[in-house]
């Protein structure tokens, strides 16, 4: 019996056991599609710590030798070698991305003539040359004997020839030349200036009103090597500092893109300007010089002393007066000659794409990008940058070759030509692509220079982007610092209070156009960031890195200077990844909207500190604007709350993306096309360009400025608030619920 | 031993079935989540055959007859009495919407001074008045002796007292002045024009060159009334015809949009322009006359006999000459005066708004507007479009409140205000909601007068809705045909060959400004239609419906001889509620993108045609724009191939959203705020206002035009040849794989 009953309890068993089998398995019940979990997939976090782990200090290292091998300045034999590496380096079947490519774009640049190499000479009322200017930096290292390494110029100098008295004009700022102008007879001079303070070409537009004939540009010791002067035991190749024969080339012009097609991508068939309707160039030749040559006319220079602030680090007094050379020196009497052989021609530059498809919203896109082109060797600027796009290439590419990883999202990396010329290859490619670029990307991640110095991260960026540049801060180690993070670092370096988040890193604002990022946050409205390891401003003043620019920015250079042992371009590779894999990867997009409006109230309480007294004198009311930013951050804490309230992995994933959509297009709400008439391609209301220096909206900053000379610009003062309070309330509605 | 088998086999079946139970609902698998259906989910043939019998067409009569009561002018009270019952309707509890509200803008208006009338006399050199014009229409039903019926007059005809002699200048083009003026001198004359041929405010802006002082608009029987002129049994009350004493009122204004506010939202403190810097308005005195006056005025003139061409319908001979009358005439050597009062004010117009809240997609919206602003009792312009617009959100109201329906995409209804003085309400509206209306509108439907006359559906819109518009006409019965569709019935009155279709309806363009469809097509690039039931040509030369903005568009006018019945608003009601839903509701959005590529060939083949040669004289190659159109079509061709070949309803929701957003993104591709710097919130380079005339690219076809005049403006067609092209490439970027 017991027998039975078990036999029978076991059948039963059996029984239901196959019931449940055929419940579970054999009845057709509506079963989740298999798309249903690859939607909700959020970050990985193994992985990108499987990421920060393979990314490789010597790999960079090899890349920047590489990348240095030859001059690569924008369209030479040098630069075709590098777009040949990166293309085999993005087409490798076992590293590569999934597709890469070339695109070309004919651009109007400028360059010195190699059989006439530009002159700068001292001659005398008899016309004999008695002095002259060195035509190329001096030689410590094979590198700089390379036939291909560009004489010091100007791009974008007109060429010509003008001879007259020198005269001291400090940074060639507006209020330099003014000031000069007071008591000295600028007409038919020529003036040397120094770099720092005003933009290159606005020395010599700046000017030029003034009937200056030719400008001369040279680089401090003051401004660049702390002071230091000799390169017997001081300067490069014994330190980081410029040699006394070192000259800052660049680009002269002042808007970004090639200038002959505005707002068009240049194409061989497209429009193009008249030469002579280019605006924001040089109106008078203008040469830079090395401070050997400059401290050999300054300090002869006749007149009285300059203002304090005028001096630099020359053993002697920089002068105003004369103008020209005092009479007691050799130069007595004499005029400095220019002979300008610069020429502009239209050449093909190409920026080299690659992409890495995205698995479930390929059509949004994560932009990473760095320009490819240098002045000589570059390898500061651009290579460290290009060494570690390479090494996170590599590294990402790897993973998705063998198949273990595939972003969400689609990742666009871009390696930009001709930017220092102007930008030129990012802007032409967002003018080409801008609505399906305008519509569909998340952010864009500039890493130019990845490393001027050691010390610390920098980043600037939209204030959204800030959460996620520290999440991945937080993640990275310091290099050179036991147990220390990179955020940790950062804080002791740059920081503020935050009244939502208290003592944090201080990101900057990307409000120039210093780099490949200027289309993107200015014509396009796309969250851009711009990273780097750099100084430890305790430790020097320079301007910038001081062979930036020069030829002795070199794989030397940068391996014994500036990062030895990589480990900084370690450093900024694994935080740029870990951002990018992040903004690629994660569910909901890291953008914070709240951390916007703190920006937002900032520059509103300085507008009102600033303006509002005067605005009510002429009845014009800062209400609308009030109301706007007070819109903008209701709406924006209504949509985080949404967020944290929200379990959005088991959210319709169209919810989902209606959010990310809020999050993604919130800057482009910023855009007015009208809102900067005088400004080519700036669009965003909140980080154009200002020339007022204050730390507000910068269209009214401007406005409010020009009030001083005109008294009709209180329409314009009026005009603009109106443009951004409706452009603040736009990017409220982006943020508020959706209908 | 029978019976415990039997219950053996009982027990068995009952634990197995538990057992299939249990393994059903007990253990846990990844069953779908319930949002799976919801996002697959299309359109509901069922619920679009619900809502064509819910049309109910004496519900649209009885719309109008309340609609009509008073005269509803924007901004008056009877304006205000229309507002509310807008609000009335949209938000009843069994009928309204999920919202409604009101928007208001202060706006720049033009009225006649009520205690000056304004005055056209004819007064001899003595200054006698010879001859006073009508300062009203006359009575024939009670209606048009309402004192807020408003005067005649021209809005935004500056005030003055013009007096001089008379001269005919048909329809005041610029090629009429400049005929005339080969053999009359025009300073300080008053010139007469007949509506038709040029804008209202074109004919003084056009005559003011010439030194015409003042002009005078009226409407000729030739060009309204098929001749016909006795209001004793010819015209209104009699029949659809104007009386003769009939006035076309209007704006006189060339833009859209409040004038003092341009690109900004027109709110209390926003920035406004001086009123001397409005352009497009005219800069001497006009007012409108019937053609009972005109008739007394233009038979009396002296001179030679005007050319065929200018010859109207009145029983003597349109002479040119003098200027003035002819001297056997009563008014001989007589000036004509004009006492114009109008004045400018701001005033507050109201938007009603209204929405259903999508379901899946609330992030999307389909938009259905017309205006409620009428010239005075407005009954088929734009009454009877608000009459249908009425009864649509009632029926759609009703399943909704009765938790019948819910679109998956949002749906914004606006009833506009300030129509009549240039498209104000709806274009305050895009300006205000700029960036999200840009970012998720899918299409804008408008039907401003909803019936014409009884004959046939007339449509225009983007081509990429034309199939959509198709399959709506299909499924609804034509009004007094029997078994006949609306789409069967309009294809008798308009149609074309279409490459891709055969014999089809011809679907216009909207590259004008003539209703509220302006700022949603030119300034925001919205996928847009406008749809009505309009004449058979073959029974009318009308250039309008006859009444059209005089006294006699009313309730009676409408319901006695334009659609009896109200059959007419019904069919229009179905047709445009037909598409509305399946904007709204279709999985797929129904933009179809290879008709759009249709219609940018033909524009090719006839810019080739027209142009080629002598671009080809110029070096100006037409290459890039060939490929543009070449790479669109075939970007068209993929995306259609990729939806057919898709299981959508099987698809991530992701990838059906995909397609959708490139979809609804394709038209803002075509957008370019700098295409067309001299036209005010044009920037949709497709489908721009042209003056050319030609069926091509409109911004080629004017920059071509020009270079006859100027021969600096090759350059000009160049450079919009590159702006079109590279907008078609950003197109077909957009329908292109992703990435």
């Amino acid at each position: 019996m017991i027998k039975q009953v078990l036999i029978g309890i076991l059948c039963g068993a059996a029984v239901l056991t196959a019931g449940i089998l055929i419940g579970h398995y054999g009845v057709t019940k509506s079963s989740a599609p298999s798309w249903v979990k690859d939607v909700a997939k959020d970050v990985d976090e193994s992985l990108i710590e499987r990421f920060l782990s393979e990314v490789d200090n010597i790999q960079i290292q090899e890349n920047l030798r590489e990348l240095t091998k030859v001059p690569h300045m924008a369209t030479t034999a040098g630069d075709e070698q590098t777009v040949q590496l990166m293309l085999k380096r993005w087409q490798d079947p076992e590293t590569g991305l999934d597709q890469a490519w070339r695109e070309e774009y004919m651009v109007y640049l400028s360059f010195p003539d190699p059989k006439k190499p530009n002159k700068v000479t001292v001659v005398s009322p008899s016309d004999t040359v008695l002095y002259t200017a060195r035509r190329k930096e001096k030689t410590y290292t094979s590198d700089e004997d390379d036939p291909e390494v560009v004489q010091p110029y100007a791009a974008y100098s007109p060429a010509g020839h003008p001879k007259g008295k020198l005269v001291y004009a400090n940074q060639g700022k507006p209020s330099d030349y003014q000031r000069l102008n007071n008591t000295v007879d600028l007409r038919g001079t020529i003036a040397i200036t120094r770099y720092g303070g005003a933009g290159r070409g606005a020395k010599a537009i700046n000017a030029a009103p003034y009937g200056v004939i030719g400008v001369l540009v040279y680089t401090d010791p003051l401004d660049i090597n702390d002071g230091l002067m000799s390169d017997i035991n001081e300067t490069f190749p014994h330190s980081w500092y410029m040699p006394p024969s070192g000259v800052e080339r660049g680009s002269f012009n002042d808007k970004f893109g090639d200038m002959l097609t505005p707002y068009l991508a240049a194409k061989d068939e497209t429009y193009r300007i008249p030469v002579e309707n280019i605006t924001g160039i040089p109106p008078i030749p203008i040469q830079p010089i090395g401070f050997e040559d400059a401290y050999a006319l300054i300090c002869k220079l006749g007149g009285k002393a300059a203002p304090e602030e005028w001096q630099g680090a020359f053993n002697c007094t920089y002068n105003v007066g004369g103008p020209g050379f005092q009479n007691s020196s050799a130069f007595s009497n004499s005029d400095v000659k220019l002979d300008i052989f610069n020429y502009e021609e239209k050449k093909n530059s190409s920026n080299v794409m690659g992409v890495i498809k995205g698995s479930v919203e390929p059509d949004r896109y994560v932009i990473y990008g760095n320009h490819r082109d240098s002045w000589v060797y570059g390898a500061i600027d651009p290579s460290s940058g290009t060494s570690v796009m390479l090494e996170l290439t590599r590294v990402l590419g790897k993973m998705v070759k063998q198949g273990k990883w595939r972003p969400r999202r689609s990742i666009i990396f871009g390696s930009w030509g001709a930017e220092e010329f102007g930008l030129i290859g990012s802007a032409e490619y967002t003018e080409q692509y801008l609505t399906k670029l305008s519509h569909r990307t998340i952010a864009y991640i500039n890493v130019d220079i990845a490393v001027f110095a050691n010390a610390t991260l920098r980043a600037s960026g939209m204030p959204s982007l800030q959460n996620v540049i520290f999440k991945a801060a937080k993640q990275v180690d310091a290099p050179g610092l036991d147990s220390t993070s990179v955020y940790d670092n950062w804080i002791k370096y740059f920081n503020r209070t935050s009244q939502a988040h208290g003592f944090i890193p201080n990101v900057g604002y990307l409000s120039g156009a210093g780099s490949d990022y200027a289309a993107f946050v200015h014509y396009l409205g796309i969250p851009s960031m711009d990273i780097s390891y750099t100084y430890d401003r305790s430790k020097t003043n320079a301007r910038i890195y001081p062979a930036y620019h020069t030829a002795y920015d070199n794989f030397e250079y940068a391996s014994k200077f500036i990062d030895p042992g990589f480990t900084s371009h370690q450093a900024i590779a694994r935080t740029a990844g870990n951002v990018l894999i992040r903004l690629a990867d994660s569910l909901l997009v890291p953008l914070n909207c709240s951390d916007y409006a703190e920006t937002l109230e900032d520059y509103l309480n300085t507008a009102v500190t600033l303006y509002q007294h005067e605005l009510q004198e002429r009845n014009i009311s800062m209400e609308p604007l009030k109301r706007a930013v007070a819109s903008f951050r209701s709406a924006a804490t209504h949509l985080d709350q949404v967020i944290r309230s929200s379990d959005l992995a088991n959210e319709t994933p169209l919810t989902v993306r209606r959010i990310n959509d809020q999050l993604m297009l919130l800057d482009r709400a910023f855009l007015d096309p009208l809102a900067f008439p005088d400004k080519y391609a700036y669009r965003h209301v909140i980080w154009a360009s200002s020339s007022a220096g204050k730390s507000t909206f910068p269209g009214l900053a401007d406005a409010f400025a020009n009030t001083e000379s005109q008294s009709s610009a209180w329409d314009k003062v009026h005009y603009h608030l109106s443009v951004l309070s409706q452009a603040i309330e736009g990017a409220a509605h982006t943020l508020g619920d959706v209908i």
